[in-house]
């Protein structure tokens, strides 16, 4: 059992992914696909004069806030165009792909974060009616339903919150977690670099190795969207996942490449 | 076996539907809903900058032209937004609803139209490119694996069609074609209108019976988006469908009032 996310962020091309996966599942591999969209939703964002807010928390680090507005922008992106876009390339290689965003069957389930923290000017803000939140259950009965069947899922943020309304959920955290709930030999998350790098501007210093047990051994190099990918590795690795490879997805047979150890292996 | 098709127009509210739905689907009944997404998709194309292109072809009736960015937009809005917001509302509810599109586990699937007929000033033009095309076959397995373990189908167009690409299908004909395909002892199809009516301007002129193998009889009424609903409602009914009720949709307790006969009942 492999998971495989794909990111959404600029420059990541997911034809070759979806290419390796109709190979690997023509030959008996049973996969889920989970995948992003970040950088399309930004793009449509701005088209429909609704662009992304970014916050800064009293941490320093940067969040999004997203309004009502801005989820249904995220649905129509991620669980509309994305979503159906690879479903409709995998169906095209003849993969029985099936489509779910976390809203259907519950599937990603968790809390909501309906306030977030924002610092402007050195004062603290509440911002309310924030559409974020956290996957604490994965509804693995209806992943494994449509296994059984035959059937190749692939997810899609947003989650279904126990407020009763969709949120965001982070596609790194919810692979995480899906994989966990599956019990996957190995969970593969792709993006537009070729893993954990001490020096982000040089491909080549790679580090091709994480102790699941001791992350804060490379905390000084992680960075950026790199927090939530090696949280969620990490987290899967405790869960019982085999291991977790952070690699590219801009190269021949990412898959095939990825889990023959070309990226940082978390384990 | 009760399938129920809400139609995307303007004006349609879908809340008394979805109320109605969990309170059925909680009483026992099996139940599958398809939705359509028009006003919203025409909305969000304007929007975008990109609206919608009519065509009207050699018979004098109007048709869509959907090029590769309208299906997209069209994808964005009915399996993302739409779709995606139905099945937040019915588990908000407590219904475990499943979205599906017809590009999942190819539940809808045909025959592409890649070129379509345009009459203009007097002459007949081909317009390629299209992405439009019919259902021919249903999934109907991959809806019973979902119905038997107790989830409640939420499905959309697209569908996917025999040239590898996602095409725009039509809902009325499509819910027509799923009911078939389940055997369903009723298709409900409800939208802003009672039912067919004598004269549009006069809901008190409903039509409350069509003889499925005298359509012809209503034929003089039949006007504009009526003659898919009909078209779906007769094909349904020759091929085994208990019966169809074409109804409104912004009444309370629509679903039920619907199979209680208030509309126009096609049988």
């Amino acid at each position: 059992m492999i998971v495989v996310k794909i990111g959404g962020g600029e420059g990541i091309e997911p034809g070759p992914l979806l290419a390796n996966v109709a190979q690997r599942h023509a030959a008996g591999e049973r996969l889920v696909m989970v995948h992003g969209g970040s950088h399309e939703t930004n793009r449509v964002a701005e088209a429909l004069g609704h662009p992304p807010q970014f916050v800064t928390g009293p941490s320093g680090r940067q969040s999004r806030y997203t309004d009502r507005a801005t989820l249904e922008i995220f649905e129509m992106v991620y669980a509309g165009k994305v979503n159906t876009t690879m479903v409709e390339s995998l169906q095209a290689q003849d993969v029985p792909a099936v489509g779910l965003s976390g809203v259907d069957g519950r599937l990603l389930y968790g809390r909501r974060k309906a306030s977030v923290r924002s610092v402007e000017n050195g004062k603290t803000k509440i911002l309310r009616g924030d559409h974020t939140g956290t996957v604490d259950q994965v509804n693995h009965a209806l992943l494994t339903l449509l296994l059984d069947a035959g059937y190749l899922p692939v997810i899609s943020p947003p989650g279904m919150s126990d407020d009763g309304v969709a949120v965001n959920v982070d596609g790194d955290r919810a692979a995480g977690a899906i994989a966990t709930a599956l019990e996957a030999d190995a969970l593969v998350i792709l993006s537009n670099v070729p893993g954990l790098l001490k020096d982000v501007s040089d491909p080549s210093s790679l580090i091709r190795h994480v102790d699941a047990d001791r992350p804060e051994a490379v905390a000084p190099y992680v960075q950026g969207r790199m927090h939530a990918k090696l949280d969620g590795a990490v987290r899967a690795v405790q869960g019982g996942v085999g291991r977790v490879v952070l690699a590219s997805a801009n190269v021949p047979q990412p898959l095939d490449a990825a889990l023959q150890g070309e990226g940082t292996v978390v384990q």
